[in-house]
């Protein structure tokens, strides 16, 4: 597509870690997305990605048009190199691209004894509470904070009750959605998983109000308004569609998707050793708490893609055929050759 | 109790605007909950707040088991400073009490072009998704986003379905709660509004797994580990409980309850007028957005509370009978007379 070698192996690392991870939705399954997204022009394959303002715990980077997963890792780096030296980092990214799992990036500051934050607005799907209209993305939130013995804690999510990705499996083996994952075009509940090719929209984290709907907009509306309103990309139901069939919103107020990327130093807080023992006192309580019946433990946030990890660097990436010929097709296409 | 004239109106101030904003579980009715603390001699009056540690851009704040009324305003304020010089400022507390409603902390930053972010934890009554076990409190998170010509966006909620206040008032009604706040001892799903009191548990934002629970769950034990595991409070099951007659937890890690603060200059980010022009054109295009039958429009974050304090400045604070006589009590315990 034109990357340079380094940009390219960093998007590819960053798909990897979402297979490697369990997160197939958003691994190499996309790469052909993010290539229709070159091929309409909506991704500049050679940026001059660019801190256009900064203080010392602050920066605003501007990703011309780059591929999120390169300008993601760029914008992180900076708030690492901010913590460092006057203890946090804190970094809004306008005019960037779809940047992949969340949790990628706010695991680069792991190696660094810090806790990594990684959120990023996308187009609208989302209704907030009381509304029929598409106004919010899936707007994830990713905190990876490290543990001493322990694996870290790394949780990812995004803020409806459900992921697309969830709805879409719905969609391929005809089944219904749960009440809450979805709403019909006027508004109402719906169990039907392909109400958002009618026109429907994905609920907020709590369904309903009665729920607490009104939560899962307000952190939906939080991520929009740090990842784009604080550094001048699109928000809202401006926001760019990641389908390059999709058609741009019309008069945006910005450039491309945002980001906010954060990380703050253990010990610009206390002793990493008081730390560390603290964390694993926390999580070792947790994993032990009482279970209901018929489950083997309470589950702390990233442990079952740290099992999808340690089981798939021994046994490797399952493919689906689809997904694999996806890959050999752009293989021929790029003149890769495959070993 | 022997607070300073400072602290005592500090901490007043706090309890008003919570009843100025209608969150009348949080306001003066809590007045003599924090007289038994003091009684029980789980607070210091007369605290000496102080720095234990700091960089730049960070601080850990020792409240020496201060009222959270006045420990929270003092780290919100070194945040504040942090932020003035640095760009952001990001404050964890350790050894303090219940800090009344979190948006009032958040809402300090907005005077300063700033946005606020104040977060607690609290004593366990929150289940993790699979727990049968109370392991969280409600933790809340606020975030109060100054506006240009619109009134700002300030988001306060607990990372529960529903806040506990809630269910105290279906309890004085005798009514059912809905599905998805509350679980039994064992974890099965309830709509007894009394299951608390027979060693039910809430249930975090999303309810079940199936509904996002174990986002929920991740967004409270975000709030525990920053507010506790960074500062060297207490967490999980073993925070201290709001009400006095309560006993302490058995083997403490920590010192009295943790609290998180964070101010970020908007200018830090970008000029203030852009971010102005800009948040004002994401609240009225959110605020104009297309509604389900029979809503007027869709609710900005902090709309509700600013229309109650706006009626409440004009024409007073409705209070309770019990409350009333509560502080009527009170002030003739203390020798105040009421005007």
């Amino acid at each position: 597509m034109g990357c340079n070698e380094q940009d390219a192996a960093l998007a590819a690392k960053s798909l990897l870690i979402a297979d490697l991870r369990g997160v197939d939705s958003h691994g190499v399954a996309r790469l052909s997305g993010y290539v229709r997204l070159w091929e309409a022009k909506r991704i500049n394959p050679a940026p001059q990605i660019n801190i256009v303002h900064e203080t010392p715990s602050t920066a605003v980077v501007d990703g011309d048009k780059g591929l999120g997963l390169v300008v993601a890792p760029f914008a992180m780096n900076v708030a690492i190199d901010k913590a460092k030296k006057v203890g946090t980092g804190w970094v809004s990214v306008t005019n960037s691209n779809h940047f992949g799992i969340a949790g990628s990036h706010a695991m680069m500051a792991l190696k660094h004894d810090m806790i990594g934050i990684a959120m990023t607005n996308a187009s609208a799907l989302v209704a907030p509470t009381f509304s029929t209209e598409r106004m919010l993305g899936t707007n994830p939130i990713a905190v990876a904070i490290p543990a001493g013995d322990e694996q870290p804690f790394v949780a990812d999510f995004a803020t409806t009750t459900a992921a697309n990705g969830k709805l879409e499996m719905l969609q391929r083996k005809n089944q219904h959605a749960p009440k809450g994952w979805v709403q019909t075009k006027t508004g109402e509940s719906s169990t039907d998983a392909n109400e958002l090719k009618k026109g429907g929209a994905l609920l907020p984290l709590g369904g309903d109000k009665e729920h607490g709907s009104h939560k899962g907009y307000a952190l939906g509306a939080i991520v929009d308004i740090f990842s784009a309103v604080l550094s001048g990309a699109n928000y809202g139901p401006w926001v760019p569609p990641f389908p390059a069939y999709v058609p741009m919103p019309e008069n945006q107020p910005g450039q491309g998707i945002g980001h906010f990327l954060g990380a703050m130093r253990i010990d610009a807080f206390r002793p990493k050793e008081d730390f560390r023992h603290h964390i694993d006192k926390w999580i070792r309580r947790f994993k032990s708490s009482k279970t209901i019946a018929g489950e083997d433990h309470v589950i702390i946030p990233g442990e079952p893609e740290t099992e999808f990890e340690n089981e798939r660097m021994k046994n490797g990436i399952p493919l689906l055929d689809a997904v694999a010929n996806d890959l050999i097709n752009l293989g021929e296409r790029f003149s890769i050759k495959l070993r």
